[in-house]
């Protein structure tokens, strides 16, 4: 392989930047918190970003906070090729992990060698969720669309009739990760529920 | 003043956070890089972030990287209060700053005061551009609808008239803050000058 001139990397990471403007039109199952209309994956990440930053005093020690901007702000791009996967529906989720690869490997070839090795590591890191720092970036992933369903009245909740099992197991990885947060979301769960925006079965 | 509980610590972190999410409903005047609608400012804080991480490399040897992210993620968060201010409109940006910041003032003030400071740091380190890392932040912002502008054909240069000089002044800080850009950033102006793109007085 011929090594990439200066003006060739360049050009490559330009290349990738433009494509990554394309997860603006990736939409979520998730409302804004004023419900006025479908949250795209572009701007969750950066919500979620924001989040990594108010709350890494709560990151356990063994999490490595130089690598938790970056692992949230490219979490969600290989739904550039693969799409949103609605993680209440069990069919689509069967095969996300083989579209999300593949994607992957689309997406991240077009950057310079050393840099898809190093994004891609990132993006696998968040996928395989064994890290602390993984852990952490899943539970504030986790939480987002949490709260901002609390905040609309259970939009997602109320359309696809989740229920508060379903909720409480979707919100697991939030007792290893943000353990500090566990309370408010077993009391947020509770209260819905009483007010009839999660069904309770 | 009494200290804040824990639990108040979390609390008003949280409404901060849940502030954060009107910044998805603050429109900028540039298109989506396939010229589909408006751009939002939370979807460009994280388009900017992806490419701080994508062009660290260019960053001269004086930015801090670690505050690079944290920077850009937080730079437009006093639109919620103040708005999306127009570059090219000499009305709006007489009194930008006084807007800005008096919402930032009641914006961080949500936060624990320790955070508070630290954020509005950043921010007012962003306003001023005198440190590398913020004229490297800046140089990306600068460049960030100027990419987007030259996907989609020159979609604000067109519906407001922009000519060349007015680009090329407003993508000075290029020179200084990404050097390895700036010959592209001139083609480019060139290209879209040749195209009727950008109106050349």
């Amino acid at each position: 392989m011929t090594p990439q001139s200066p003006q060739q990397r360049l050009q490559s990471q330009l290349h990738f930047v433009m494509t990554l403007d394309r997860l603006k039109t990736v939409l979520r199952k998730t409302r804004l918190a004023d419900g006025s209309r479908w949250e795209n994956s572009a701007e969750h990440s950066w919500h979620l970003a924001t989040m990594a930053l108010v709350f890494q005093e709560y990151a356990p020690p063994t999490v490595d906070l130089q690598r938790v901007l970056p692992m949230v702000l490219i979490h969600d791009v290989v739904e550039i090729e693969a799409g949103d996967t609605f993680c209440y529906d069990p069919e689509t989720t069967q095969d996300q992990a083989a579209r999300e690869q593949a994607a992957a490997d689309s997406l991240f070839h077009q950057l310079p060698r050393d840099q898809a090795h190093t994004l891609r590591a990132l993006w696998e890191e968040f996928e395989a969720g064994t890290t602390p720092t993984a852990q952490f970036a899943i539970a504030l992933d986790r939480l987002h669309p949490f709260l901002l369903n609390y905040a609309n009245e259970g939009a997602t909740w109320k359309q696809f009739a989740i229920s508060a099992d379903q909720v409480w197991h979707r919100m697991q990885p939030i007792k290893a990760g943000f353990p500090e947060m566990w309370p408010f979301v077993t009391e947020i769960i509770a209260e819905c529920v009483s007010k009839g925006i999660i069904q309770h079965h």
